[in-house]
């Protein structure tokens, strides 16, 4: 893999020239991935007014595959589900977040991840890059129990924070709560026992006028 | 493990009373822990001018663990060392950060957060609270290669935001280069490769004067 020519972070405070050459190509790389600390999402926090970032996302996402592996339908690896969940973000880096009920950037959402994972795990020694890269088309394709279990958690997750904000993007304008239930589809194919309490947090929550009934 | 009467953040929001209970238990822990992404540390972000909280650190460990392993010491399960970055911080949702400059608060860290862990791991279902309580002992105690270089990596992470910030808390008053060395000692109990590069960063940022020469 090549990297871009654009600007990377870690150029604006150039790394010791003395370093180990391969060792330097990791670091400019955990430097570049600072910025997903940075990238918003569309969830409120539950413990303070302010939105979510995606760093804060994808650690949160961690311990909940830890917590609630045993929900999982399929036997998993917890350490491989883990390491899919630390990765699934970061092409968001340069690709930014698409926001679940935006339908419009969701069109163009695929090749634009494409393009961030090609710059992104290029600035990265081959191997090492290619190892990333392999989690996240991992992710990305639902093939393996890992991935399933993975994804059901990411789309579990907006949930806890939807339902400690009464509502949160659940009021996204011309979103009803039969769209959020749909969207939430890919949380039984990891987990039937996450899709429950999803529906049911779903179907309280349109009871109590915080998702719109259509 | 009882939970303490003192309110939960799922208390303000909570969830429906028809959850299986020991999936709300589960829930009910992982919406307090949303505290983590509030818990301010001492570095500044390279990405953003603000300070780094603990819940993107963690996440910036675990990523950081899956690209650095090879310069473990030991042989390490991977996995494994990611699940002890990610509970590693949590006790500071009740303790607070205790900066590693902050000598005083330093004296009574191990009993605050020990009080912190039982609180916290207690809203968990008995073995679910032991699981998680047992990774923290396990990354407090260093007694296994993995909690080595999970902790070496706790220690190098911060390094590479005070190089990107010319300094950051390596200009914390009456604090001197060689007390950044001093501090930096438990990554080679872990990595001698990653420790020679957090050298060179020092020395470096001392010849530059981001870090004060006693
Ligand atoms: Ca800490």
């Amino acid at each position: 893999m090549t990297s871009s020519d654009a600007e990377l972070l870690a150029d604006r405070t150039p790394l010791p020239s003395d370093l180990d050459s391969r060792l330097r190509e990791h670091l400019t790389f955990l430097i570049e991935v600072d910025q997903l600390k940075t990238i918003l999402r569309a969830s409120p926090l539950a413990a303070a007014d302010r939105r979510e970032n995606d760093a804060e996302h994808s650690w949160h996402l961690a311990l909940m595959v830890m917590v609630l592996a045993e929900y999982a339908d399929e036997p998993i690896d917890v350490g491989h589900t883990i390491k899919l969940v630390v990765v699934h973000d970061l092409v968001e880096i340069y690709a930014g977040d698409t926001p679940i009920y935006d339908t419009k950037l969701g069109e163009s959402q695929q090749e634009r991840e494409e393009a961030a994972a090609d710059r992104l795990f290029g600035i990265l020694p081959d191997d090492s890059g290619r190892q990333l890269r392999a989690l996240w088309d991992e992710f990305e394709a639902r093939q393996t129990p890992e991935a399933r279990f993975a994804k059901a958690i990411d789309r579990f997750q907006p949930l806890l924070l939807n339902w400690m904000a009464k509502g949160g993007t659940w009021r996204t304008p011309g979103v009803t709560a039969n769209d959020v239930r749909s969207r939430k589809a890919a949380i039984g194919e990891g987990s039937a026992a996450l899709y429950d309490a999803a529906m049911q947090l779903i179907d309280e929550g349109e009871r109590r006028g915080w998702a719109r009934t259509s």
